[in-house]
């Protein structure tokens, strides 16, 4: 089974992000717009317990953190992705570490870049157009995250939340 | 904002339901499958966070429970929605009644008849090839579900899940 962890940030911010990702991103069906913080990784669900337990520890020992959105940026040469650039200050570079531990896999299939995708699997052509019209565009934008969420991915490719752990919270 | 609260079953009986969706139902795209506990209400970003505390509360109060589907049914005369009925047992009501008190908002569209949406919005026809070829199938079905979501509804329809709730737990 596939499972993931992302940041769902605000509603506006989402609203935004699918703009964009409704004509751009075939994903735009299959998650809601999302801060990757550890890529697909597989697990059972008996063990899945087990790290969702490892995952209220982290989200009690961080803090809410403001996310900051910078620029509209590309990974090419890479691929032709666009994204809105996430600030990836000191909290945000610190929790996607603690989620690639030896006991919740160390792999890093990227280096962190925090990113909302808002275009993916463009044609070359499509890609300058895009980025032509959006590097003209200001994206300032800041708010606070208070949560992550552990996600599954159905048969059809859809995600599904399995739980959402809340940073900070003593309880 | 547009808020709702609902079970996703096991991604075992998600996967069945959408091989059904699919094709009969419109919104397969903007939510998994799910059984509502709290139809559509509206809120603001400030007073959800008040009604995360009443909900922690209830989903402490109420244990996880045994999730039984029953068999293919539908709402017609009223609509044609296809579904798979749960059974509606004591566990279930209890906690559908604890969603609707007066701090959380009384109001029911419905009678609560906990179900499975397979297919909306068809057509008498439609309706009635559908029904005739899933009647003929057998929906044995039984998991434990042991946490709850609430979710909000973004500009294009989508839903996503602000915080999940595990029943029974004393953390």
């Amino acid at each position: 089974m596939n499972f993931g962890i992302a940041i769902f940030p605000s509603k506006k911010l989402q609203d935004l992000t699918n703009s964009y990702r409704k004509r751009y991103d075939a994903h735009y069906k299959l998650i809601p717009p999302h801060v990757t913080l550890k890529s697909t990784f597989t697990s059972t669900e008996e063990d899945i317990k087990r790290i969702s337990t490892i995952l209220k520890d982290i989200s009690k020992a961080y803090e809410p953190f403001t996310l900051k959105v910078l620029k509209v940026s590309t990974f090419q040469p890479i691929n032709n992705v666009i994204y809105l650039k996430i600030d990836p200050n000191e909290e945000l570079v610190r929790l996607h570490e603690a989620l690639h531990t030896e006991e919740l896999g160390k792999e890093k299939p990227y280096t962190f870049i925090p990113h909302l995708t808002i275009g993916q699997n463009l044609s070359d052509k499509e890609m300058s157009d895009v980025l032509g019209q959006l590097t003209l565009m200001k994206f300032e934008h800041e708010e606070i995250i208070d949560r992550f969420h552990l996600l599954y991915q159905l048969d059809n490719g859809t995600w599904t939340v399995y739980e959402t752990f809340l940073l900070g919270e003593d309880l």
